[in-house]
């Protein structure tokens, strides 16, 4: 028995959150309660003001509630005739991270994926196609997840890029850094091989 | 860079949470973001909601929207002269799971902690005290944490029950059920040898 129908209600509300059981809903329920109101009511106000407001960029589909994100929007940047494309605007912040890239970016928002009946237009394809047509692009990195459906997704938009005689390149996939050989799977193996390039 | 101002106060806020560092925030805002708008704005109103309008139980301190919680305005309960006394709310939760209570509790919200300024009145020792005096209760089973705070509280609150001549017993402690002796710390199994019981 609950002493708190609100109390359910918020613990409920919670399981929302990826990751978030009902033990977990349970503790920060009761933690917020019992030590941080403030922060549970700036946390109710950003989620209704991102909720609602956050859109996506015109130009690289990533979250924003401008018409142009920072990235696009950044003249610097947008002199860069690289393109980089991933799956999610998560996918921005992990290259971003790496302090190595400072072209701009199209994010996808999903893949290819047929049996779900998610087609090129509906990861903004058509935007795509139009910005390789209108803007002065050199060259587009594939950075789409290493599973099937990244992968189709890869060699779909590498076709469009034929198209319009921009060139399309991968990102390599293989042994990741600092990683032993010997714990590393078959398959990123076998792409670490066959991926391998002249030393000397 | 972040593409959007709101995007980062929404991180921001999610790390009020128990077990959220940045990296988890960034996760739960893109999955709320991308998959579920709608549970965004439903755990917004509900935490707006519970922050704003749950008080404490004015019988028992647990937390309540109503000046007094399910249980005690459970006149079944009521009539229990039995009254549990524990830290916090979440152990009402906990002890109501075994489904073998069916007494009242007591809510301290904290525990005595001379260090930290914590004194009687602070958990809400005055109302015990009263409570002692006009109910009618025959057993007092403190429950607190079995923590040199948590015991030091007990031991306290036996004290005040001596005043008014009611029982006051401790839960047991000891190997937990399921569990290993030679996995138990030393400290568990003195307690349990020192609290040991005739079987025959």
């Amino acid at each position: 028995m609950r002493s708190s129908p609100l109390l359910s209600q918020l613990m409920e509300a919670l399981r929302c959150l990826p990751g978030v059981g009902p033990k977990s809903a349970q503790r920060m329920a009761f933690h917020l309660l019992q030590r941080d109101r403030s922060g549970g009511l700036k946390l109710a106000d950003a989620l209704q003001q991102a909720m609602t407001e956050i859109g996506h960029c015109q130009t690289c589909r990533t979250f924003t509630e401008l018409e142009q994100c920072a990235i696009c929007s950044n003249s610097k940047r947008g002199e860069s005739a690289q393109l980089c494309v991933v799956e999610s605007a998560a996918d921005i912040a992990a290259v971003e991270m790496t302090g190595q890239y400072s072209g701009r970016y199209f994010v996808l928002n999903g893949h290819l994926s047929p049996i779900d009946g998610i087609g090129p237009s509906d990861i903004g394809l058509d935007l795509l196609s139009e910005r390789l047509a209108n803007e002065r692009i050199s060259e587009v990195i594939l950075a789409t997840n290493p599973t099937v459906e990244g992968e189709t997704t890869a060699h779909y938009i590498a076709d469009l890029c034929r198209q319009y005689e921009v060139t399309a390149t991968r990102i390599a996939h293989g042994v990741p850094i600092g990683g032993e050989l010997d714990l590393v799977d078959g398959t990123t193996l076998s792409h670490s091989f066959a991926g391998r390039h002249r030393l000397s």
